[in-house]
């Protein structure tokens, strides 16, 4: 680098003296709708241009170039007001700053602005471009439907296996029950990972090998999915491990393994995956954060789920019904070519309810049943009844 | 699993027929202190009897036995009221839940109930039996300040590579005259990926043999830390080329690529990890998640982190100087047997205020200056000026 040249109290910016040359058309943006807390228009305005330095190049006003304003910084489009004291800013990127990077895709939308306060992503415009550079799902709800031989006349049924604190050898016991009962696909619970009470590998064993039992009997094809969520260098061995105990998927929670380890793990183990939410609350304040079909449904679909399980409205959990229904479409809805992604309620879905949702959210789902069974004096018993009432239900009869 | 025969109305159990086996002691467990949005003191002991649930069982009351009441189920030690609706709760959690998987620690610490309200993760009480079984940093402030040849008598100073856009080539130069200027550290700026613009082995090549040449000229020990995150199949990779190229550290945005990467990095490749905040901000509201001091502190340090950057008071980012300076001291102090990890507050520090937090932080850290050094003419000699403004102001000349 020279010493700077340039007009007396301005940067110089000999140190970008370059031109980008690759060129993306305006169809080709990724376009960000925030909602974003502030008092006057001047200062949502404020806010949205910060935004769109903070997630591209990080640098204050008039430390960078013209060519850098002009093909790396972020562009807002458009900036309304929703209600007092709330904005609805669009902000375009160009695809160049995300590449064929979820990650990276990721920071742009919403990595550093985290850490600020009032923002909240709201929508994503996803640009056929960008979108062809992921996989998505691998098998997606067609293939889910396929390896648990269920037409899309019904929802399928999950079952839980828990709690923690069991050996293996019990928890085999159960998967056994439930798998007799009728379930079509029985997960662990994303507690379950590789305490001393019930070691991964033994677990896995014991789990797949009841369940292939009780299909041997009754004919069925009830599929085990363990839970696979572990550090970097596991998680690998524990998705073949499952692959090759002749498990058809696993269970990950990506917010705690990475968020690409979902395609990663589905294209290195032909397995399918369901993804659990497990430590992604806090993105879903109302103020600040990301809305929850963006980031449950358009991002973990993107990211590669078969399947998605979400805390369903009514049980444990505060989403609202109709948070829930979005995330159910932002999963199902036409995506560039990324196949759908199976809705699955869970987080305490009373048994009773069960038509209610199926009324609500319609037939193309994964019903996730946990501690309703576990209420229930007979585990197979209670699996049964249930096949039959949602068998009924959706039969009209 | 047989037709239950306990009393009638109460489930029977005949699948939990079982005994624990490991047995820990009292100052074993884990011990959590949340802080609990509640009105009545009813209310936030039925909150914390939730969370002791929903992070263990996963299960309703009665739905199962009490052997795993008393083993697995979290235990509420205390509640106390703080102000008006605040409460605080302290729950204990045997340690065979976590095992000596990081992933699950979370799980257990913020998995689930991340999704609820009114709840926010204040303290961890670390059993040193659960502790060693974590590595730490493998690196961590020591270690940092010998790669760098910086005695402990005044704080690193680490520049930004950036604005993304940049060809390969312009980044190298802007690094050599950092290098130059007398930077300890330069890292990629965090939205540094595999751009087409700066293809990251193009990257890494071209900088890391810029500063090499520049160490050459000046005999100093600048280390080039490039960005190596990146999804899961392509982290290691990086990190591998990244040491290969002779780089001695990497950096991480551990809330992207997963939690569990930065040790495993570090033990796989041998460099040092400095982790980055993005994607972790919206633990940070006052009303629910997880405190800065705990996951930017203990959790980072415990997952491997030599360095942890964090957004500085008074600069783009919210965080007051008090939550700063919790943050520097759970990186620092005393935990079982791992290293302290080195507190790299960034995020708009002004080179005007350098004295200022040396002054309050002390000098056991190190400065990350981004955009206020590319607001200057010339980067080379501002990194020299501020490097000579720092050794006066820890030289009290």
């Amino acid at each position: 680098m020279q010493n700077g040249s340039g007009p007396a109290g301005s940067p110089h910016f000999a140190w970008a003296n370059f031109a980008l040359t690759i060129l993306h058309s305006e169809e080709d943006r990724l376009r960000v709708t925030y909602e974003l807390a502030a008092e006057a228009e001047e200062d949502a305005a404020a806010k949205a241009r910060d935004i769109a330095l903070e997630q591209t190049v990080e640098l204050p006003e008039g430390s960078f170039p013209a060519v850098i304003e002009e093909r790396i910084v972020g562009r807002v489009e458009s900036l309304t007001q929703i209600e007092e004291q709330s904005w609805r800013a669009v902000i375009s990127f160009d695809p160049v700053t995300v590449g064929d990077d979820l990650l990276q895709l990721l920071n742009v939308l919403f990595g550093n602005i985290s850490l600020k306060s009032g923002i909240r992503l709201a929508e994503v415009g996803w640009p056929p471009a960008l979108l062809s550079n992921f996989e998505g799902p691998g098998l997606g709800v067609a293939g889910l439907r396929r390896n648990c031989g269920v037409s899309e006349r019904r929802p399928l049924l999950c079952a839980a296996l828990k709690p923690m604190g069991l050996s293996a050898a019990k928890l085999a016991e159960l998967a056994y029950e439930f798998a007799r009962g009728g379930v079509d696909i029985i997960k662990d619970d994303h507690g379950l990972a590789n305490q001393a009470t019930a070691p991964f590998e033994e677990r896995v064993a014991a789990c797949q090998a009841a369940v292939q039992r009780a299909n041997r009997e009754t004919g069925g094809s009830c599929c085990y999915f363990p839970n696979a969520t572990a550090g970097w260098d596991w998680i690998g061995h524990r998705a073949v491990f499952a692959a090759e105990a002749g498990c058809r998927g696993v269970l990950v929670s990506p917010f705690l393994a990475g968020l690409d380890t979902l395609g990663c793990l589905a294209e290195a183990c032909n397995v399918a995956v369901l993804a659990h939410p497990s430590f992604s609350g806090s993105f879903f304040s109302p103020g600040h954060g990301i809305a929850p079909q963006v980031l449950l449904g358009d991002i973990l679909r993107l990211a590669g789920s078969d399947g998605v399980i979400y805390p369903n409205a009514g049980g444990r959990f505060p989403f609202s019904e109709t948070t829930c229904a979005a995330i159910n479409r932002n999963l199902l809805r036409p995506l560039g070519d990324l196949r759908p992604s199976m809705p699955s309620p869970g987080g305490g879905i009373d048994v009773a309810r069960v038509p209610h949702w199926i009324e609500r959210y319609g037939t193309e789902m994964m019903l996730l049943i946990g501690g309703s069974f576990y209420l229930q004096r007979n585990l197979r018993q209670a699996a049964r009844e249930l096949q039959e009432t949602i068998r009924r239900y959706c039969d009209g009869t």
